[in-house]
């Protein structure tokens, strides 16, 4: 557990000149999540922050929306022939009284939780599974230059990426920009539920006043998980997709792409953005 | 279906300008696979070549070997209220005599297939579906050159890329450098299924003289994919991770890495770079 990252040996090749050393790797093991007892999905993960990787999982898929709805958390026994624990399974128990969904073929599937046969259904599963509306009273008021600002702190904050470019970052900012906790992993959902699911543990959710920036882009998923956890800024470094910004449109989440330098693009939610009046209208 | 892009107002800031205005975006919907009329994952992708996407998926499953393997891939009406298809939802039949293996949980978990509960669970059951081992007999011998100018390749051929900045591409050369195909989509797993699933409609599985580029990172599952078509040669513009690599090395797949300019690292399966001799050992 815990493995962040491993060494293997590589060959490297640069302008001709070939030389073998060892080099630093991401991490990538498979973590099975169990709901009481009953193996729920698996994701290939990067290993560490496990526990709030389950919790926050469970956050986006409507199972848990507060730290009172969970019981607790534990390593299973791993299915080694002989035994050992190999911290790839963790069971997540729930509080008496919480209601668990009905875990269904969809619900079984990791990186695709709460989508339907069409986009539109996709929108529809976030709004009924949802614990709230994203409600930010008063509304955040960013000014582009704060959220320009802030790849440059993701980046000065990673801890890994320099080293094996193998992995997404995401964190969580304050309305003033300051950096409230940041998660690396192989997988950027991960990344995104290790945060949440941290924020859940320490009785943060929902996250009404933070924004969220992940390393690369904004899928459906990602505005899900955001939507999910009450979060009311997404800000992405990369592209967005149409179904992310139809979902932040929906959900009245503000959806920001490509934020590089002093640019950037909003698809929804442009009243959070201090933009000069005509802004919306030019 | 084939909405590989879509259409959305956007709010630019460039350096303090604001100006509103149409943008171009990677077009994201669910798709729900079913075998022979069960349903088996659901993916989040970008719509289009649904139907290779599709027989990919089973290619790396282990289902489909080869084209006699399949009976027909049709559309099924989607679920909307008023019986409208959205061409979100395919149904594989295999030809008669075809065993499917268990659907377990396991196998509906979309982009963790064959993982179980630690790394080498991965890889052994990887092991255990493939089809065949990688054969590419004589060894395929590829200079340095010839990988160093595939990337450009690549993006020369994107059609979407440039306009959306959302997708990953993915493609097969052949081992003298030519472009064979070339597939985008959201999700880097079903670009990669995409152009399997067309090799294998075109009868030319396993691809054991085949190079497979991806535009990101190398990924357990993307080296997986590789190993269950017959792949000789994976090569990544960015960082494989450690799984990734143990997967090569066992099974024989060469993985190159950071693959930019006249630069790459190569972690497994070295032999078949023409490297001078004392690469290996210095």
């Amino acid at each position: 557990m815990g493995r962040v990252t491993e060494r293997r040996k590589v060959i490297r090749i640069r302008d001709g000149a070939v030389s073998t050393r060892p080099d630093t790797l991401v991490a990538e093991e498979p973590l099975e999540i169990r709901l009481n007892g009953k193996p729920l999905a698996i994701t290939m993960r990067t290993p560490g922050d496990d526990f709030a990787l389950a919790a926050g999982f469970l956050v986006s898929e409507g199972v848990l929306g507060g730290a009172g709805d969970l019981q607790n958390i534990v390593y299973c026994a791993g299915a080694t022939a002989d035994g050992t624990n190999t911290y790839n399974v963790v069971d997540v128990k729930t509080a008496p009284g919480v209601t668990v969904p009905d875990i269904t073929l969809e619900r079984n599937v990791y990186t695709t939780s709460s989508c339907g046969l069409c986009g539109k259904a996709s929108l529809d599963a976030v709004r009924t599974t949802a614990r709230w509306t994203i409600d930010d009273a008063p509304p955040l008021r960013l000014e582009p230059e704060l959220l320009a600002g802030l790849p440059d702190r993701l980046r000065a904050a990673q801890r890994v990426f320099d080293r094996t470019g193998g992995l997404h970052a995401a964190a969580l900012f304050t309305e003033d920009g300051e950096l409230l906790d940041i998660r690396e992993d192989v997988g950027r959902h991960n990344a995104v539920d290790k945060l949440i699911g941290r924020a859940l543990q320490n009785g943060q959710l929902p996250l009404s006043r933070a924004v969220l920036l992940v390393s690369g882009r904004a899928s459906f998923e990602l505005a899900q998980k955001a939507v999910m956890a009450g979060i009311p800024v997404l800000a992405a470094v990369s592209a967005p997709s149409s179904l992310a910004v139809d979902l932040a449109a929906e959900t009245g989440l503000t959806l920001v792409g490509f934020l590089r330098g002093a640019s950037m693009n909003v698809y929804a939610g442009e009243h959070r953005l201090a933009l000069p009046a005509t802004a919306a209208t030019s």
